[in-house]
């Protein structure tokens, strides 16, 4: 996508050298900085710190970073080594242990000194791989668009809410939640984005209101709690959010407070799409809620807040009174009766094992174990 | 309560003259500076700006309002003027336009000459009134609270989860939402108080822990995105909110976010509970989503946000990047449909006609027209 007018990815190979270029999305919106890794060590704290997020750019990110640990150490040992440590950085996303699983298997059977180019030549692939999901996405998904526009009587521009930033942001490029809107533009429809902030880390307010700029699409930031109330008077006309891991039964984790406005869209009747590319669907596990390893972040995510000081350095405020505790949970689960559809590569799908498996037939009958039906809240 | 040990509360009048005193709610928590209104621009200023808020207390500043409006000039239009200017200074709470009216109505009929005392008078009446108001309604719901320890075997605190602040700041003393948890911990209920952080202005994170921690009340701050999440795994017991109009039919417009967990609470099965001192009840409306203004406020509200450097100082930083649309509903409305119970200070009642008319017989014969039954989203 655009910055500045011109065309950029997330991630890439420096032209002159074995390092990896990456976005600084801690210093968004106020400063465009790129960085370069030169170590898996770099890529790791990339990915712990943030720097990189989302889950695509994530698995993009940990399959670099195997690269760049084969550079230093091509053994068994670098390999073992270098997983376990990328394994570490974020619990929930499927795609970072799905890209170090791959790249693993890739590299194993290779002896040590083809290693470094095999390595780079997958994660390049795991790049390309991931723009064509998203572009197929965006294919797919707006027709979810379209017909909201059509519903509406082509009159006034499709409302959307997204939640935190499921865009190219988050991805290698086009995003996933933001492909069908990126698509829409480029057909001529006319939307208009609300866009969470996303507290505790404000990446909507951050990163999904900047790369909507510099991509032109209108869009309008809204504090999370906000979006019920649009909702109940008839101003969003759908959802579309990301997803850092599906169920094969079509639960979705996703950023904390998804799941809070898929039930606003359920009450309201406002169709709730989640942009799911296939590597993000973990086939092994059915119920999210009760399966999904949430991760705790650093409960001063919560309590103190980084932004723009008015001399345009970068600050850091204290929200809270002193000693106050808080606890920051990074995703929540939204439970599959409450998605309308899941927009994959291969189209959308009801979110259920049966809509699933009709996109993916070859791997559902490969992984998925038959589990008991569980009553659960929600 | 207690501040820094000693008793206080919200709005006084000064010992040695007309002034009225008040704490200067835009500097908690990180700086308890107090403040005199010396005439009725100052009163309307205070409310406008947020130095004081929560219904309760603006009805009481707005009453303390025209007892200085009167200093200045008793005159009809002196009070008709007070009456224009302190009801123009925020949409949503019925107790502000409550009472003007019974201010208005208690003085137009005197001559100027007596309307000073009165007025003064009768605003200490309404902040006695107001205390009085909100212990009932702490010995009411403390029956809500007790009953949920019961519920899980007397082990482990309850866990309670509220949303801005109904807290005693928001009021004259004791608070609403906080009255039934003020008790509990006086009848030795272990308690443990799960704060919405409530963006964009905060007052979860900077009120609620603030006024928490000084009657050492266990809390814990949390982003507001992150309620759903809680209640799904089970560790919510009940919610226990304020209201800022609750309708003749129980639809509750609160700070905005508070429909969100009321559509949690009801998909999870945690009772959701509502504090209610009755003049924050418009009796002459039934539907809230439809009938009731909701304040929008300036996006700088979302776009800004204010806290403390760590040099101490309090500084203001932007989160979104330049030039960003935001939008700042302040309220939204929760239908009566998801609430479990109303507390006022006549007791717990359903969400609804025949709850309220139970416990207020005598108001809703006199004002309750029977309306049609629309059939509304939400």
């Amino acid at each position: 996508m655009k910055v500045g007018g011109r065309d950029t990815t997330t991630i890439w190979c420096e032209a002159d050298g074995p390092a990896v270029g990456i976005i600084d999305q801690t210093r968004l919106p106020h400063e465009f900085v790129t960085r370069h890794l030169r170590d898996v060590a770099a890529a790791a704290h990339a990915i712990r710190s943030m720097q990189v997020r989302g889950a695509p750019l994530i698995g993009a990110t940990a399959a670099y970073g195997i690269a760049l640990a084969m550079l230093e150490d091509p053994t068994d040992k670098g390999l073992t080594d270098a997983a376990r440590l990328l394994l570490a950085t974020r619990p929930t996303a499927v795609n970072l242990r799905w890209a170090i699983a791959d790249m693993v298997d890739l590299l194993k059977p290779l002896p040590a000194a083809e290693r470094v180019a095999r390595a780079y030549r997958r994660a390049a692939e795991i790049c390309a791989e991931d723009i064509g999901i998203n572009r197929a996405i965006g294919e797919h998904g707006v027709a979810a668009i379209a017909a909201a526009w059509r519903q509406k009587g082509e009159r006034g521009p499709v409302e959307i809410l997204t939640h935190c930033n499921a865009g190219w942001l988050a991805t290698v490029d086009r995003g996933t939640a933001t492909a069908p809107i990126y698509r829409a533009q480029e057909l001529g429809i006319p939307l208009h984005v609300w866009v969470d902030e996303t507290r505790p880390r404000n990446q909507g307010a951050a990163l999904t209101a900047w790369e909507l700029r510099e991509q032109h699409v209108p869009h309008t930031v809204i504090a999370d709690n906000a979006g019920g109330h649009l909702m109940q008077h008839g101003r969003v006309d759908l959802c579309l959010v990301g997803t850092d891991r599906t169920t094969a039964a079509g639960d979705v984790a996703n950023k904390i407070g998804t799941y809070l406005k898929a039930l606003a869209a359920h009450a309201n009747d406002v169709p709730f799409y989640v942009a799911v590319p296939s590597p993000s669907i973990d086939w092994t596990i059915g119920d999210g809620v009760r399966e999904i390893p949430i991760e705790e972040r650093d409960p001063r995510e919560v309590t103190h807040i980084v932004g723009r000081l008015s001399d345009g350095t970068i600050g850091r405020l204290q929200l809270t009174p002193d000693g106050t505790e808080a606890a920051n949970y990074a995703f929540d689960v939204t439970p599959a009766r409450l998605v309308t559809g899941l927009i994959t590569e291969r189209g959308i799908c009801a979110a259920s094992r049966a809509g699933l498996s009709s996109l993916f037939p070859e791997v559902c009958r490969a992984s998925v174990h038959e589990e008991p039906v569980v009553r659960r809240r929600g």
